[in-house]
């Protein structure tokens, strides 16, 4: 396989800080597009993939999955896109395309684990996928997005996976005009998921623990919000939801909120993966056929919807610039929840 | 309001037998229907409110929810029934009427609470309602149910408590043709589960924790018992089920129930009412976006299409008959689930 090597910014060890290095790319195969990488979202499973939080990290690991740049190049079979163009590349940079959920365009539960834009196992190098805190990237055209041409490159970067995240369950669960939606936590998906499901005529209430967020989730689109300490407030909202998109990525207790889903409510966990602690209790549940979800960024075509839908509404992300270099420090400053609300790297700085 | 003394079998106290004695029914007002009950399923709740299990019983307590029975007179503005109709009466008996889930038929969840057959607020007496253990029952005719006249009455009555909260998930969760299915347990609710979703067309697979019900749940329909004790019989259904119905009473663990759902799948409990313990894991429910929830019996209209159904492909329960006076044994039987699977009490015995 020929390659090229490229500049990119990743780390060799759990506790090593992130460092300029080179790694290898393909070039382009027929159906590869090259993108030459303007801008990064600097997404929670970056560092926690950096650090190896979650086990089997593969070093070095190069994170980076909001990837929006310029096609540099085409392979001879590429019939989406063409140089020039502006495209985003998620989560996602391959999978089976043979199993039941790739044919729903499911490619986020391919049955035999789609590839991820890092730390995935690349078919064609047999080696982990490097992500997007790099010059370039070369990647099959069925998993590249158009990014529509009116939205600010560097703010659309975030929708490739908070974004989608979010956009995902709305979808799933029907969100539409008049539709009644929560959001708990106002980060990087919180922040997101209040546009979009206001973008899609819900309206929106944010819970949050403290009240230091109200003029922000206002500003952002909500229409409300509750202090979910607060008892007389979530006594006031009980049985008025028809979905919550959780996005919290901590253990906490979400019987608070079911009591607050509608009859044939979701709650839906975008955030925390582990033991649901305290004990989720079934008895509201029962009384009133409330679910409690899970869901995981979203499909390609889906992604494109998404996109597309961003453009029509000019709905992007809210984000602080930062250049690779401040990449350790950023993560520093996430870690405290000190962003408002993604930073994206402009890789121009990596030059 | 012009009331009439009927015999009834009921309690007058968390630890008492229930025995024979004298009720008050009220004469027909206009829109009511006066049953003469003929058949009388007994359900696991009428011996928790027999016993105050569940607190908030009033005595004296005179249970039964699966009420069948011949229209014996009518008020003159009922126009649904007229004398000598076979019909039903399940777990609700009166509703709002105005609330937005009455107005969806969901008057399961009335926003201003059901009026349970049993231990509800009468609105009529303002005093406790009295079940179907008794002669004669009257009730507006919204909330009474033709039954099929080829179905056998006896065997028809578990239908209006067992059978539509089993109908019900099947419906909302759009089992179909080709669905897959599973039922967790196999008692009175369970046996209804396999029999109703094997009438909408689906495969269903009984979950048992021993091999000693394999050969009933094979007659009763199901295509298939995987023996939830046996790891390897788990792994070879992981991913499998579109639906699962978990209508075990008590306390357990689901999350090996979860591991068995298909990408989008549902876990409905229908049977255990309290904290889900130990804690359910976040994990598979957010990477094959698998929902938790859970449904309580069935809406007037959802009950009517389920008897219909029932009419239509034969389907009644497997019951074993007995008479007033076995009562209080039954119920012990029924805590040793020494029963196959529903007990329905003659009522001419109370004659
Ligand atoms: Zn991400
Ligand atoms: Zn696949
Ligand atoms: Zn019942
Ligand atoms: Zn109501």
């Amino acid at each position: 396989m020929a390659t090229t090597q490229v500049k990119a910014f990743g780390t060799e060890a759990p506790e090593a800080a992130l460092q300029q290095m080179n790694i290898e790319r393909r070039n382009v195969t027929p159906k590869d597009v090259e993108i030459e990488i303007l801008f990064c979202g600097v997404c929670h499973s970056d560092l926690h993939t950096a650090r190896n939080d979650w086990g089997g990290t593969i070093y070095p690991a190069v994170p980076g999955h909001e990837i929006v740049g310029k096609v540099s190049s085409i392979g001879a079979e590429v019939s989406k896109f063409k140089v020039g163009d502006l495209v985003g590349v998620g989560c996602i940079v391959d999978s089976c395309k043979t199993c039941d959920s790739c044919k729903q365009d499911l490619e986020q539960y391919c049955l035999n684990g789609f590839t991820g834009t890092y730390n995935g196992k690349d078919k064609h190098s047999g080696k982990q996928t490097f992500g997007g805190y790099s010059e370039k990237v070369t990647v099959n055209e069925e998993f590249v997005l158009h990014i529509p041409k009116n939205l600010d490159l560097a703010a659309a970067a975030p929708l490739l996976c908070a974004g989608v995240t979010t956009w995902s369950p709305l979808k799933h669960w029907n969100v539409k005009e008049g539709s009644k939606v929560a959001v708990v936590g106002l980060g990087g998906l919180g922040h997101m998921a209040i546009k979009l499901a206001k973008g899609l005529g819900a309206s929106v209430t944010l819970f949050s623990r403290t009240p230091d967020k109200i003029a922000d989730a206002k500003e952002l689109g909500a229409d409300e919000v509750v202090i979910s300490t607060d008892d007389s407030q979530m006594k006031s909202v009980a049985g008025k939801f028809d979905l919550i998109i959780d996005t919290v990525p901590y253990v906490h207790d979400i019987n608070p909120y079911v009591a607050t889903l509608n009859i044939s409510g979701t709650l839906v966990l975008v955030g925390y993966l582990g033991p649901l602690e305290p004990f989720l209790n079934s008895v509201p549940m029962i009384l009133g056929r409330k679910s409690v979800a899970g869901s995981v960024i979203g499909g390609i075509a889906e992604t494109q919807e998404m996109l597309d839908f961003c453009g029509k509404h000019n709905i992007v992300s809210e984000i602080e610039m930062i250049n690779m270099q401040d990449i350790n420090a950023s993560y520093e400053r996430m870690l405290k929840s000190d962003v408002k609300y993604r930073f994206v790297i402009d890789m121009a700085s990596l030059k």
